[in-house]
Order: C-alpha cells, then sequence, then structure tokens
C-alpha cells in the first residue's frame, strides 16, 4: 500500500529527495516525474516511473496519490493550486511561494478545501537536536522563553549567484520557522542590522544582524554569516525566565592532537541535516498516505514569504517593519 | 523484491526487530515467524507472516529467503547449522552460541559451504559514532593505537535474573568485539579484575575491571559498572602515538540550570542503540538480499564466545588467561 | 619598599579590595584608610593603618603613595581630581565617574599632569579567559571581528535596590568596556531593545537586549538577564570573517549523575572574577609603583559613562543614540 | 614578619619556586641558597640573599626560619634530617628521598621531633580541578568510590635523559600521590601491564598501564604516556557507585575553525600546574611561619617511594606486588 508520489522539478533538490523516497523511506514509490527540462527528468526518473510533460497532468494522474514540488520557487504557486484543486497532499520545498500574494492564494484555496493538505520544507522542525530543544521549552522547567539566539553560518556561497538579498529572502526562512515554532509564536516585526562587512564575499552584504520581535514580546536575533570557511555551523540558544536551553555540538568524534581538544563541524548543509530530510518526508509519508498533511503548514510558509519581505524592507529602511498578517484561519489551529 | 525475512524468537528482542523490519525499514517484509511459544508466535506475528510450528520447516520453506534468529542463546547452533544447510542468509542475535564447541561447528559449516551467510548482532559496529571513531584511527593521523579504554555503565540490571558472570559472558562481549574492530585486531588473552563491590547490587560481583592484550600489542581496559543508577553510559577513547580519539557526549540539549550546564545521558541501551539496530538490520536486507552476509562474522562470534571463556576463567584465576584461536579461514579474511 | 596605600571607602568592594591588599597581594602595604562612617573605617582598617577623617588629608599625606577609592560614585570625581592634583597614582572603582562632564574633568586634568595616574576597575580586561580571547583576536587568524556576542547573565538582584536603569548604567558597563577592549574599538553608538519582561522582578525591567554599534561597523549584542536563578553567567563570542572564537566554560568538576553530565556555574560574581580582581591589583600596584598608571584609563571611563548615557537615552526612545565623544588625547594611545 | 627562607638548590625548580617565593608569594623572603655549584647559586641568589656554601650551616642559620629543598634526589635524607634536627620547616621537592630506608629515617626523625615538619612537594593536591575533584566525591553524592582511572599524558620526554624506569618511579608518584588523596586511602599492592611500544621513543618503555590495588579494594589505572606528542594531557575520572567524577578540559578559549570546535591543551606541565605551585607553596608558608608543616607529609613520600618500588618489581616480574608498609604514626593522622 506504498503511497505513490510524483515529483516537479529533478533538478539537485528534486533528485535528493527521489533519492530518499527511492532507496531509504518506507511505504512510498515515484511513480511520476516531470521537469522543465524533460530530458533530465527521464534521465532521473526511477525505473518504473513515468516521465510527465505536463505538469497538471501529473498532479491529476490517477496514478498519483501524492506530490512532490522541487521546482523553481516561481512555479509553486501555480502547482499548488493544481495540488489543492486535485484535492490531493502536497509536499512543497521552500520557498512555498514568492509573494505575499500567491501565499494568500494558496491558504484560500486550502481553507477553501477544509482539509490541510500541504506540507512545506522547514525540516528543521525535523531535527533531532531542534525537536529535543522544543520539548525543553514546551516542558517549562525554564520557565517562559524571553529571548531566542539563532546562528547561521555557511563556509561560502557560490559568488555571483547567491546576492545580497539572499541571506534576508532565503537563508533567514529556516531562522524565522524555527522560532516562530520552537517558541510557539508569530513574527510581528523584523528589523535587520549590517556590521562592517566580511571581505570574503566580494560585494556581498555578509553578515546581517536580524531581529525579530515576536507577538508575544520575546525578542529573536539572528546571525547571519554566508562566507564564514571554517563549516556549516547551526546553533540556536533559548534564554529563558529560570534557565537557558541550547543546541549541542554535533556528534563528531573528540580528537585530542596538535590543534587541541577538537570535534569537527559539519562542512554543508546536507551533512548536517540530511536526517531531518528524512525525516520530514518519513511524517509527510503517513500523512499523505492518510489523505492530508501535518508538519510546517502553508500558514507557515504565509509567515515566511511576510518575514522575508519585511526584512528586506528593513534592511533599505533601517527601521522596525511592522508585519501584517490575516487572521489565522482555524484550519491551521 | 523485497527480501521475505522469517523470524525466529518473538520474545522483547525479537518483537523489537520484527517492528524495525515493518515499520522503519525498506525492502524487507517479514513473511515468517516462530517461538517455542506458539501463542506469543501468533499475536505478535505481522499481517500476513506465517506462523510455523517448526523451525526447520520455517528455515527452509520456500517463501523465505533469509532468517532472522532471536532465540534462546541455547538455540542458535542448531538454528544457525540449519539455517546454512539450506543455504539462506541468516542474522543471528549475541550470542552467536554459547559454547567454543558450536562455535567451531558454525565456522566449519560455513566455511563448507563456501560463502558468508552468518551475520552476528554486534550494532555497536553499525553506530554512527562509532564509525566515526573508526575512520579516525584507521585514518592513521594520530599514528598506531596503543590502548583502548572501553567503559559500559549500565543504570541497574534486574535483581536475580542478572548473575555475577553476566558483565562477563554477556555484557562484556560488545567491548570486546568494539575493541577487536576498531582495532583491526584480535584478543590473545583476558585478565579481570574485581574492585570493591558496588553496595546497589547486593551479592552481585560488580563492578569490574576486564584488560584485554590484542595479538598486536595493544591493550584494552573495560571498566563494566551494571548497577550505577544515572544512565547508561558507553564511553571509549583509543590512545595512540600522536594523540587521542574518542566517543563524544550523546547529542542531548544543552541546558543550563539549577543543576548547572548539563546533558543528559541515555536511560537504557534501547535510547542509545536504536540507530545502531536499525542500522545493522538496513545492511544485513542488504546483503542478504545478495544472498550473503557482511557485517560481524561467525568468526567474530567465535571470537567473542572464547573471550567470554577466557573471562570466565580469568576471574576465577586472577591470572593472565590466554585464548587459542583456530587459524583464521580465509572467508572471513 | 612596598606601595604604600590609601583607601577611601571601606563599603563591601571597599574591605574585599583591603583583603587583597593585605593578605594576597605582595609589594603593598595599606597604610591608611578613610570612610564616611568612620566608625566603619576604624573597625576595616588593618593594624598599622592611619584612619583619617579627611579625604583630603589622605590624599595629599606623605606617608601614602597611591589611593584606592571604592567610595560612592558621586564622590569619584571630588577625589579623583585631588588625586591627580597631589600627582599620586589613583585605582578607581566603576564607575569612574557618573556624568560625562565629571568624565571631561578628570581627563583634561589627567592629560593636563602629563602622565597617566587614573586606573578603573574594569576588571574583565584582566580575567584569564578574555584575555585568552583577545589574543585569539589579535592574533588574527581567525580574521577581521564582525560581530560580538555578549550575555550578562544574574542569578538575581536585591528587590527595590536594583532599579530598571541599573541594567543600563551599571550592569551593562562591563560589557561595553570589555568590548571595546577586544575589538580594539569604540562603541560610535546604542540601542535598547526590551523583550518580554521576566516574572521574576516584579516591575523590573529586564530582561533587555543593548546594541553597541562600533566605529570600525562591528556590532555588538547584549544580553542582560539580572534575575535569571541559575547562576552567574558570563558569556562571550566573537565571530569573525574566518572563524568564531568564545569564552569557554568555567572549568568546574565534570558529574555524571541523575542530572545528566554536568558542570556548576558560579552563583555569582565575586565567584566568577576574584582572580581578576586580583590581578587587576597586581598590575595596578606595579604600575603605581612606578609612579604611573596602565590598564583601564580615564579615557575607558569617559567611553563608559557615554554609553550608559546613549544606552539610558536609547530604551526611552527607541531610537539609535550616536555617541559624541572628544578627540582622544595622545596620553591614552 | 616574613618567613625567612634558604634554599638548597639552584637548578630550575629551585630557580622557578625562588621566583615565586620573591615575586608571586607574600610573607615570605628569600633569605640564604646554597647549590653544589656555587656559582650558579651566586648568579641565582635574590638581591640581600646570602650565599652558603654548607647546606649545614643554612639549615642552622638564625637567619633562616624554614628550608626548601630542591636539591638532587640523593641528597633529601640528610638535608631533611638535618631541618628536623634543627627544628625547621622544610618543603622538599619530590622525590623526597629515593629509597624505602631513607623514608623511613625521615618518619623516624620527624615522629621523634613530635611534630610535623616536612612538606612533600606533589603540587595536584592544590591544583583547583583536583581539590573540587576531591570535594565531590568526599561529598558523598555520588556514593563510594570504586575505580579511579588516571590519566598522565606528556608530550615528549629528553631522549636518553629520560630512561625506562622513570614513568614508575618519576611521572607515576604524581598519579600515585594523588589517588591517595582523592580516595582518602592508601596503596596496598602494584601491577604493571606493558602494551605494545609507541614509535617515538626509540627504545623506551612506552606506554605503560599500571594498577594501583587500594588497601579499600578500589582500584586504580593509570595510562602513562611520555611521547604523545600532541600535549600535557593531565586527565581523572572517579567511578562511584551512583556516578562519575572527572577532571574538566583546562579553560582555553573554544575556538571554531578549520580543525573544528577545539581548545588548545597545554604544552607541558608548568603550563598545567603553575597555580598549584605557587598554592602549595602559599600554604607552606602559613604553616611554616606557625613553625610545622600542612599538605602532603613525610608519610606521603614514604608511600610514594613504596610505590614506586613496587611499580619496578611489578614491571619485571609481571605480577601483582605487594606493598608492606609500617603501621602509620599518629603524628600523620
Amino acid at each position: 500500500m506504498s503511497l505513490r508520489v510524483g515529483v516537479i522539478g529533478t533538478g539537485m533538490i528534486g533528485q535528493d529527495h527521489i533519492r530518499r523516497l527511492t532507496k531509504v523511506l518506507q511505504g512510498v514509490e515515484v511513480v511520476a516525474v516531470n521537469d522543465i527540462d524533460e530530458n533530465r527528468a527521464t534521465a532521473i526518473a526511477p525505473e518504473g516511473a513515468k516521465v510527465f510533460t505536463s505538469v497538471k497532468e501529473l498532479i491529476h494522474s490517477e496514478t498519483v496519490d501524492a506530490v512532490v514540488i522541487c521546482s523553481w520557487g516561481a512555479a509553486h504557486e501555480e502547482q499548488l493550486l493544481e495540488c489543492i484543486a486535485a484535492g490531493k497532499p502536497v509536499f512543497c520545498e521552500k520557498p512555498m511561494v514568492i509573494s505575499e500574494e500567491s501565499a494568500l492564494k494558496v491558504l484560500a484555496a486550502e481553507v477553501a478545501y477544509g482539509k490541510r493538505l500541504v506540507q512545506v520544507g522547514f525540516m528543521r522542525r525535523f531535527d533531532a537536536d531542534y525537536r529535543r530543544l522544543k520539548a525543553v521549552i514546551d516542558g517549562g522547567t525554564l520557565g517562559t522563553p524571553l529571548m531566542y539566539h539563532s546562528t547561521h553560518r555557511n563556509p561560502s556561497v557560490p559568488e555571483g549567484l547567491y546576492t545580497s538579498d539572499m541571506p534576508l529572502n532565503d537563508t533567514l526562512v529556516h531562522d524565522a520557522d524555527i522560532s516562530r515554532w520552537l517558541l510557539s509564536d508569530e513574527i510581528d516585526a523584523v528589523e535587520v542590522r549590517v556590521p562592517r562587512r566580511s571581505t570574503r564575499g566580494g560585494e556581498l552584504r555578509d553578515p546581517t544582524i536580524v531581529l525579530l520581535h515576536m507577538a508575544s514580546g520575546a525578542i529573536v536575533d539572528v546571525e547571519i554569516s554566508v562566507n564564514i570557511a571554517y563549516g556549516y555551523d547551526i546553533r540556536g540558544e533559548v534564554s529563558c525566565e529560570l534557565g537557558v536551553a541550547a543546541l549541542p555540538n554535533r556528534p563528531a568524534t573528540v580528537i585530542s592532537d596538535q590543534h587541541g581538544i577538537r570535534q569537527a563541524i559539519p562542512e554543508d548543509w546536507r551533512e548536517r541535516f540530511i536526517e531531518a530530510y528524512d525525516q520530514e518526508f518519513r511524517e509527510w509519508i503517513a500523512a499523505a498516505s492518510a489523505g492530508t498533511a501535518t508538519g510546517p503548514s502553508a500558514w507557515d510558509g504565509y509567515a515566511a514569504t511576510l518575514t522575508a519581505d519585511a526584512a528586506l524592507r528593513a534592511v533599505t529602511s533601517g527601521q522596525r517593519e511592522p508585519i501584517k498578517r490575516i487572521s489565522k484561519p482555524d484550519l491551521y489551529n
């Protein structure tokens, strides 16, 4: 009784998800693929999977129970709406969409449908370290969380391809989503502060400091450094009324040698989050098999879009940019 | 093309393995079960699996591609020999067998068969932390390993059920196997030293210190404390010519509160090694699907039996007890 | 050839300094004391020390080589000017003074004198952990420092006595001074953000987040939590172009018990900084014996005052409050 | 009222102690020096100190209140007996003496004197980390200590000068003394095990494993690696009935760079124990000023000698070598 999945987008991310859907995870079968580049879709398609030249046909095909969207961000809106129209559970890679308008359309469609169908690819929520951190906060032994210090360090970004907006509308969204989730909160306003520039990125505006003002009054500060060379280093520390809870070091061998007593740091995001990606799909498969979706919702995708937009306004204005949200539909409570 | 598996023994361990084979892992299907207690076998059997009253019938059934042995240790020898006779890959929980004589029979049978069929359940070899540790040692940057300090701490053992021999013939075998594997070495002799007793175990001889004298000259010291209350704490540190490599803390949230800055320690062996159990089966499924076996072999099961026997002699004699091994058959190189 | 020291102010801080000057440190002798409360001065005065009823007389006494000021902040200006007039080296506890105007007078007097005489009590600069951290930054292997994350957590503050201004004009000054020193930089502007309040302090505005905008463009963020219960926890992490350097845990025994694997956190500032206090005086004694001063200067005291004032403006205005400094006199380069 | 000290032996250790007695510590004055090499004594002698050509004259001089012995080990016995005869408190560097016979003479003399005069230079007892560790054990929260794992790693030893006996009769004594002190116990027997040799020391027998069988039944295992290159790394972990207590990492800056997240390890014993040396003298000065001695006693020096002798017998015999002690005189209780 495998979940029969159609994958839209067979680029790097799509290939990685196809790999985990075919070789790693249970109860699932990739039966259909589509890509703007038909040759690539054909090359990537697992054995037995049909290559669809039409996204619409793939989505509506009787052979497809659920859909995975790994296409170009601008294409997500249309594809999501089509999935909802077809009543099919859909996993959508970030960004869910690339404008507030698109997000509102997706929300409206899903609310009209009356059941959750969309899970957005904010994989950190499925990371064991983050889950343990949330459990500690939710346990309440440390009191109310008041501040969250998030650190997002990347060894390097491809020059030219990675532009100065991307720390705010691409990289930041993970820290924003995880802040909302860890603190069970919403982001009411964004401030951006730009320190002296790292010389490693040429003209790239890097690093960046972002302040997320939460609805509860808690404040999140995010350090985003995208060219810091030494590794892919994700840190988080919640400062509560009675104590502090933080992510641990990654479990590397403790070596004592001429460099001291040390542990390796992940080199890239794949190394750091591979299990989280597996787990977000593991849970998606279970929900989709029941005809619905759990995990990060279209509301979370909407919140991410609003935050990215506010951050882009804030870095220009230097001001505290408020976020205006619609009322949260019951479907997402 | 799932591997069709028959499971012998549906007690606690057997149930846990059936769970991972049906709910966690890919490419496998439990089609047959057997247990001395037929009612329990029937209750545990997954949907669609047939309950075999005869172990022999299960093993030789055409519907069974490979076998998992989780029965009482004394029954392993016969069941392993039957699997080899049937030419079927078999995963056998520790202890592979319970006597040197039995081990030699299994080795002879498998060698005669001419291909590896047996994988023994020494799951630590599949633990990510241990694998990273071995990679560091094998990488050679720290020079030759000279000493290995292994620590095996258990919060408690069931009074009465766990006897004074068990630290040496049950608990020790994991440290012995991992020492041989980490150091790519054999155990030539065993010494046992008994410190003052922990009052937490009544008459139980606990803790114990074991010295494993490796063929290379390296020495392994093992602390075995089975009633240490605070947690299930497995440690390992390899002291080489140029440096040291050790297992890290488990990745728990770093909490700062009235107890200090701290990380939780696993409560039991399941919590600590659940991924290793999944991984050992993941790799067994792959090998068995190809009609063979990889991972810990019958030779490793034989070595474990010899080590346990030598340890039991050593704790009584107070002497250094040598281990006499047969020549290692080519099949295991 | 002991340095003969006169101490002004024999309250808690003064007593502690007298203790270290008489029992811990070398080459120094407390020969004179003064306090507004003459009885207390008499009770505290070490054997052989003379109690002066007049601060002026103490400062100008031929028996006094150097002066230690531990009096009420408002009294510091006059006492410092008197020491400079007398040409005597003087250690002055923080705050050096309590207004910008007073700071400018002290600077002018010392510059006119032509030699440094004033050392201000910013003891963190003498802490071994902070010194090692600065050495790493100054070593340049991590590239230019771009951000500094400072954390100042206090278990509790005396209700009523500790008011909502004090995180900014009392607690913050240490983080401000250490930022200037670690980054070899000046503070150009201050922003203050107020998260949701901790319920542990009643009406006290706590915690607070302060952003220090450095002249170089580096940004320092400071978390100040004064009632966080669990301990006195001082943290600092410098994020540079190529890596990160941070203060370590304090060297407590690593205990593994029912609370996990843990290290104790200091209970208060004395426990945390006692060696730093000893060291700042050790070096003051050496400099004062040579008729001058080293370490934190009147310029640093001035900068601290400006920062505190800017922080108080910022918490009210919600704006980025610039700091206007006079040109730095050569004396302080 | 300074303690007037005479120092016998102005080699490297003697010079270091003279440095701390003149520049670091309070309440003490070096008034006399002696060395076999009179020129060296003259060169090293602090200002105002008299160079004595005769050890006996120095010891008995009215200008000398207390004596520090840093001479060649073989000379200690005579010098200690002379100090006791003169009724003068004496700090004696390790080894207290170099034979059991000598130790018995010193004990007899001090016992006859009726008051403690001798403090032996086992500085680890004054190290803050070890003191915290002992406090945890003595506090009893972890139950009775059953095993102690001691690690003594040295980056290198001077080839030729450092011989194969020295791990056992020189290096080991610190671990032996600290074991007796931490566990409040005596060593009843010694076993030595020799792993495969490190290639870094040529013919040097290194590393070594020593088992100390304590009177209580607790067992101490000591890893001694004298050429391990990476640093001077001293570790200790006490395994008790209910938990474990261990020495922490040394407080180095936590650096995150291309080598991982790391802390430096001390390069040599001076770096590691400099504060302990200061503290052992600080306390010696206080005791000697009261005409007596505290800290490690002649009994502890005797125990160290017995342990070293037993270890040398054990490495040759391969047997468990018992230690025969005289009854402990009341003076040392």
